[in-house]
């Protein structure tokens, strides 16, 4: 501990920078501990054939994409109209035939290249909220401004791997040009790896072309570098926004989470075997696709289903529900053999308090448990994923750097077993000062960003703050003692006149 | 839905009867799904040969308790002073040959007895805290009326099992009076088991005599209705406070978790695999005692560990730590044969927010996932133990309700499957008018107590509150709705009169 004290006293500075530690920085999580499996093989299997009874009888309509019913058609479906039916096993034979285990996703610092699969999981922020929420403005509408501040604050945060998509939705640019503006900022503020842009092939080029400047086109061509979700529009649809993005992806040997959302008693059954069945049925039927499509493109089983509430309707989060249903999700794509992608720390709060941490805890604990390969909200979310939370992103990092080092399994070593420690202690002796703790107490347990563990008369001193408040501080000084990481200036030059070029095409669509 | 809305709308009580339903009511858990083991059994061979090591060559020392002494003598352990040390294996032997791997604890109202071991698990409310907080009135020492608003309170919390003992140590009465007022209490406002007095040979007899008037001697020789706690001092010490009562508890087959309470770091060596293995050292001396004073009385393996900051030595809960900790425990109860005790919803927090929840909800998960059969602390817990929340309570029962859902697995009957109802909705379609949805609604998805799943509009238009705030007025309302059970009046009057008795045969003591 004297050590601690002189590094505080020391520290050129320790007037911005936090006295707590975080989380060691690592690229992803390697996972040291099983899979919690609640579900038995013939339960597995149960939900397989019902899977595939699904896509036999009644199918899956695939809308607006001629294309896609040409691909079906070619691979031996039954295609009527914009319906497909496929026999049992087909799509799971395509999936297996090329889909890859596990795939490396680069990131412009090759140190943060994230391997997407196997026992590894990789945490990524909150996708997707037009608005965002801190103590100091309350809840609005999100700006481009706070996205760059989401980005930046992202990649302050050590237990967090990737730079994520649609932190917000910076809704004071048109809506066909935020793509362009969000896929610069990842790019420029962070040297993670990031999302491509979700709806529609005409963005989803935009960001394979924009990849192709950072990561040089060729590169691009044979390695994963960006990240895409596919989601159905539960029950068993697949629009052409969707598609139309998952075919440049997929083409382009980039990755695509084939994700069916589903809020259970409204686009799936009120019940877990009906609702896994029909999201089994919905991403065998989009991976196969990819796979159709490019044959050993990345793709993910993505499993987002939680239910809603049966009295008013409204969406539930980190109900005990979600949590059997992720845990089986992960059992079907282990034996599926291909990467599980699902969403982490996910509440109807509308504020960081205990309802939020209650929910979002529940939720990414039971998503690490899965043995989920990519955690999408893993920080971040609030109120359903309508809104995107400062001090949510702060206190849920927290909590991921918790379940990473959780994920490392139990220490046996020679040091650990700390035999020496306790004969030299002895009945009724305290540890603080003995050899083992002198030598360990550096690297001993995981430290928290932002809970307080002092007592009551110094936590009262400093202000009686709750963990939102403290956040909020911790927040600031992250962006504060934030610098962006180096880009090559002529990459940098490239990106902003492609994006310039690309804005100047385009009409001004305000939604 | 319509079935909800009416019984609302013709609800008698409905001005004081909170809209949202709570959990069934079980008296215990009966999980369904498997345990979470995350070390190897030549991991838990380290570790009990370690524990073995520590006993023969540290062993443990038996302050102030002669008799103590003399019983280990009797069983051939090395006695020297007040250390007695043991063969490898000694302890085990004595266990297995005698404790039983479940039991029943009684309570007053027979629909509420728990079976304590096997795949069943127990929760019951936060233990000992001098004070209590709740929104109006702040952080303050507790009084005898906050202790009976306390088991009142959780007497109404479907989700807890168990009436617990000091749910707040009531300072207005002299501290050696306190616990027959606190017995009467739990006899008199719930109808659920309840513990014994922890401290002192006396007191525990007061118990025990106290038990046999409310249940009649000749049962209580035989039946366990009381349970307790025994905490050794860690590291390796049984103070006679302790021994004084687990003495009386085993002598009457009354059951005695025997608890290691340690902060790893100061109580223990900074290291997992160090404690658990002083840990299971100290557990092993312990119920061994148990079973010589009396072969066949139930014990359990009590594991209450966690770290302290190493920054500042403050306790530390709900740490990545703490939760493989208690999960190795319950793979080294299990194979002892032994049920297992832990702890719940622990947290360093002044006060119900982000940080309470987010520590509480991963410790409380992780001793579901351990497999305990016993979780003390289930709800209420604040600040390192030192203040019971009445806010805290009610969010911390809901997310007992929670874990006990999961416990339960994944229906794979005909009906949960759905699959007529897939057939029926079909692509594009929502399933809310379905008739699977009609038949299940009622009984689909778990429904939280104090979460807020409404619109941001609803919630702001209801006051924005946030969780806390929201259960202060649901401990209300129960409070408000509260009815004491039916009690026998010649039992109730025998019990008056018995504590009138010992009241005035003892000095008053402040501390």
């Amino acid at each position: 501990m004297a050590e601690a004290r002189a590094r505080r006293r020391n520290g050129k500075r320790s007037g911005r920078r936090p006295e707590k530690e975080t989380a060691p920085r690592a690229p992803y999580i390697s996972r040291q501990i099983a899979t919690y499996d609640i579900l038995s093989a013939e339960g597995l299997d149960l939900i397989e054939d019902n899977a595939n009874t699904i896509l036999q009888e009644t199918g899956m309509e695939f809308r607006g994409d001629p294309e896609i019913l040409q691909i079906w058609r070619n691979a031996g479906a039954d295609v009527k109209g914009e319906r497909v039916r496929f026999e049992p096993g087909m799509c799971r034979g395509i999936i297996q035939a090329s889909a890859p285990g596990e795939f490396v996703q680069h990131a412009r610092n090759p140190q943060n290249n994230v391997i997407i699969g196997g026992s590894n999981t990789v945490l990524a922020p909150v996708w997707g909220p037009p608005f965002v929420h801190d103590l100091d403005q309350g809840r609005r509408y999100a700006t481009l401004d706070d996205f760059h501040k989401l980005v930046k604050l992202h990649a302050m945060l050590p237990a967090v791997h990737h730079s994520g998509g649609v932190l917000c939705e910076p809704v004071d640019v048109p809506a066909n040009k935020r793509h362009l503006d969000m896929l610069l900022a990842h790019i420029r503020f962070s040297d993670r790896p990031f999302f491509g842009a979700l709806l529609g092939a005409e963005r989803a080029q935009d960001s394979v072309e924009i990849a192709k400047i950072l990561f040089g086109a060729e590169f691009v061509n044979d390695h994963c570098c960006l990240y895409a979700v596919s989601n159905t529009n539960a029950p068993l649809v697949l629009d052409s926004a969707m598609s139309g993005a998952l075919k440049v992806y997929a083409r382009n040997n980039q990755a695509v989470a084939c994700t069916p959302w589903t809020l259970a008693g409204a686009m799936s059954p009120c019940t877990e075997a009906g609702t896994l069945a029909q999201v089994l049925a919905e991403a065998l039927a989009v991976m196969a696709l990819t796979q159709l499509i490019k044959p050993g493109a990345p793709c993910l089983f993505g499993c987002f289903a939680t239910a809603i509430s049966m009295q008013s309707g409204a969406p539930t989060f980190g109900n005990p529900e979600a949590g059997r249903m992720v845990l089986v999700a992960g059992q079907l794509a282990r034996r599926l053999g291909v990467p599980l992608h699902t969403v982490g720390a996910l509440t109807a709060s509308k504020i960081p308090d205990a309802q939020a941490l209650q929910e979002s805890t529940y939720g990414l604990t039971m998503s690490v448990l899965a043995g989920a390969n990519f955690i999408n909200h893993a920080c971040g979310w609030l109120e359903g994923g309508l809104v995107s939370g400062f001090e949510k992103s702060v206190i849920d990092a927290d909590l991921c750097g918790k379940l990473s080092v959780f994920t490392q399994g139990m220490d046996l070593s020679d040091n650990a077993q700390a035999m020496d420690a306790i004969r030299e202690v002895g009945p009724g002796e305290h540890f603080l000062a003995s050899q083992h703790t002198l030598k360990n107490f550096a690297t001993a347990f995981y430290r928290p960003l932002t809970a307080d563990n002092n007592s009551f008369e110094q936590w009262k001193a400093e202000g009686s703050l709750d963990a939102a408040r403290r956040a909020n501080k911790i927040w600031k000084d992250l962006l504060a003692r934030y610098e962006p990481p180096p880009i090559d200036p002529g990459v940098w030059e490239g990106l902003k006149e492609y994006v310039a070029k690309r804005k100047a095409s385009l009409p001004d669509q305000p939604y």
